[in-house]
């Protein structure tokens, strides 16, 4: 049997520690080929780049192991990857990071980490986004390598339920060791954000983000509490953004004869 | 009784006829105040902007309408709108749009405009994201106006249900009169990427994205199925992405044991 074709993908950029990581876990499992952004493009969420040119170059960047940089977005890479380098070829797993800095809760929605990951498994390949709860560019990520193999791993073995990519984020380095894995749900929580207001030498406004993240969920079974109880957290995420609970609230609560006039 | 405040923003930019339509159509609903991409910025997803610093600049180009131009993305527009322009006032609804272009199916996800509502909806403002199905700069919009306003006024009369946000997409002018409204969900349909492979004048090599929609869907609940026949469609889109479906999945499919080790 031929060894598993793996694609990797991330946000910070195909020179990050996080993705040399994920590279180098990955070896182990099977044939890597290794297609990402060229620089940093953290909060990119689920871009792509339309209406203006993308670039695609070859790296030999990593020991034995194909690989692209692209001008584009996670998502773009993944789309260039199976247009431009797999062609007939399809990818047994694809998998996103180690992202430099967490993507639990409300924040999976502007990953680009995840949206590598979410563009695959919209192709149908089994995905996953791995993120560290350590913004640091020079986070230790020893603790969790472990981990990151054997959760692809499984993913190889098994598969996926269908639509679905998953968020893994593992905790930052501590005293203690990592307490185990939770398959969990996404913490309903949000940034409350700040905008740091200054001038530039034009004297002329601008605004930087910044902001804190506000936990409301009192629950034990999402990512938040697992990544602050020292579990890796596992959240499956769709694709299907239909709040299906909501169809018939609107159908009986809204005035149908008075919108259709 | 004070009017409601209406927050307007898009994805095309703040000079876009879209969201001039919509400016003029929420002005017959309430007080309009517009914080809108300063250039167009379609297929944006949720980005957000990190590592880089944000404009925001008032502009006199609606009529007795409040409005800021930002550098940043649709979801930025939403929380300067928040943390700068309404500060302890909150707005009664979020629109955005009316985009150039369909935002059915799996072009939510990419969608600049939805992320815009979906940001709002996460605030817990009541918001809804337009698009139409035509991609002509100078697209016809007339006969999609008293939808805009019927649904922006019930939405405004009866709330929206907890962590939804509208996707509306409005049928291109045809000959035949749009038949009605439907609450539909997310059809499954992907877009089929080629890459138009060129090269610069300096004999290097670029990609533009192109492609075509591929619909698998065969139901008449979907957003496709509307469109396609006539009817404006409206999905209820939530944020939170666990697929809790396969959360019992994973329990029990995977080898926890070997996991653990």
């Amino acid at each position: 049997m031929s060894k598993p074709l793996i694609l990797v993908s991330n946000d910070d950029g195909i020179t990050a520690r996080g993705i040399r990581v994920l590279v180098k876990v990955m070896q182990r499992l099977g044939e890597v080929v290794v297609v990402a952004p060229d620089g940093p493009q953290s909060g990119t969420g689920h871009a792509i780049t339309i209406g203006n040119t993308l670039r695609l170059t070859e790296e030999e960047i990593f020991e034995n192991v194909v690989a692209y940089k692209s001008s584009g977005t996670p998502a773009d890479c993944v789309k260039l990857a199976k247009f431009h380098v797999f062609k007939d070829r399809k990818p047994d797993l694809v998998v996103s990071g180690i992202n430099h800095g967490s993507n639990t809760s409300i924040s999976v929605l502007y990953s680009g980490t995840m949206s590598a990951a979410i563009e695959a498994a919209i192709e149908g390949y089994p995905a996953i986004g791995f993120s560290l709860c350590d913004f640091d560019a020079k986070a230790d990520f020893s603790h969790t390598e472990e981990y990151v193999y054997n959760i692809a791993k499984q993913v190889l073995e098994n598969g996926m339920p269908k639509g679905v990519a998953l968020n893994v984020n593992l905790p930052p380095k501590r005293n203690e060791k990592i307490r185990g894995m939770k398959i969990c749900r996404q913490a309903r929580a949000k940034w409350q954000e700040e905008f740091d207001e200054r001038y530039d030498p034009n004297g002329r406004r601008y605004f930087w983000l910044a902001g804190n993240f506000v936990n409301f969920d009192k629950g034990e079974d999402n990512d938040e509490w697992a990544i602050a109880n020292n579990y890796v957290s596992i959240v499956p995420c769709q694709f299907d953004l239909t709040a299906h609970f909501a169809i018939p609230k609107l159908n009986e609560g809204w005035d149908w004869e008075k919108l259709e006039k």
